[in-house]
């Protein structure tokens, strides 16, 4: 963890694109938190022709979520939403009003990387928790 | 947001169904929130042959969830979960006791809608908000 | 509810290993809770080729992820936790560091079965829910 699910429509990705929005949603985690890059994830799945509807009706969406441990700032979270705003459309071109995004906390210890409840967010729980998995030969 | 995930087995539903369970959702969500149907999503995938389980062996499920903003009653979320859940017996025909449903808070501040952090579920809040919106071009 | 959703590269898991992971799952989560067998969920998903990114380059993970209601204590969160992971090991054989798991808390009222609004995780609680259940002819 962190994790980010990426959703698009049907063939509007190839990819370079994925490569690029991985990197990029990397990028801007890792930049906003200081969260090491090998624990940072980003997956991409396809809603099929006919399944998106706003409004009622059928309509294209480009849908972002990410799943982070509890306790960045509230500044934090916003640079994390707003470069990624801006990373979406300049990647995949769709118009502004069909991209959501949403970034929700998680207590660390709801979720484990190799094993090992997560720590917190903080430099001395993340060095302590590193040395552990280092120690058991898990790291990435 | 709000968005609404519907996950059904593969080959359930065909296009008129999906049609009329994402107007009906989005008619159950306005009409219990008074959010804007234009800021409502409804999006459907399928669980693939042979992927779904309940007690350990393959069963079918109809899973719904909903992702909306904190701050609604809870009359409000109940009658969310009663009505949706008629809606998908009517339009499924699925038996009851496959059909789970979710309706999950988040914080306003941690989503965004067309690159615009989303406001707190209140009348002020959001005439503001779309204020922002049109004022940026960016109203759907 | 519960449900637990395992995402996995495509092609990893054939029908004998998404057998093996949903009856573990279940067992390990109905004796961690005592949560009756039939109200256990578990869904499989795949990750199509390119769309799993780890430090921002292709990368395969496998994916658990489960929503259970609050009132669980953190000793019944960690176990679930620490036996899918090993379970997950023993089934899929894929490298420690590649599998990441959640066990997310959600308020009881937030989600329904059957069309019943689910009761708190206390036994007088789920007793008097699965009389309503019966009552209406809807126990699986």
């Amino acid at each position: 963890m962190p994790l980010y699910e990426c959703s698009t429509p049907s063939g509007m990705l190839d990819a370079d694109q994925r490569q690029r929005l991985a990197a990029g949603i990397t990028r801007i985690h890792a930049e906003e938190t200081q969260a090491p890059e090998p624990f940072i994830r980003v997956v991409f799945d396809e809603l099929a022709e006919g399944c998106g509807f706003t409004a009622g009706v059928p309509a294209p969406s480009v849908i972002l979520r990410g799943g982070i441990r509890a306790g960045r700032s509230e500044d934090t979270r916003r640079a994390i939403l707003t470069r990624s705003f801006e990373l979406l459309r300049e990647v995949t071109g769709a118009p502004a009003e069909t991209i959501v995004i949403s970034v929700m906390d998680f207590p660390s210890q709801w979720a484990s990387e190799a094993g090992f409840i997560l720590p917190e967010p903080t430099p001395e729980a993340e060095a302590a928790w590193l040395d552990d998995l280092e120690a058991a030969g898990k790291t990435a």
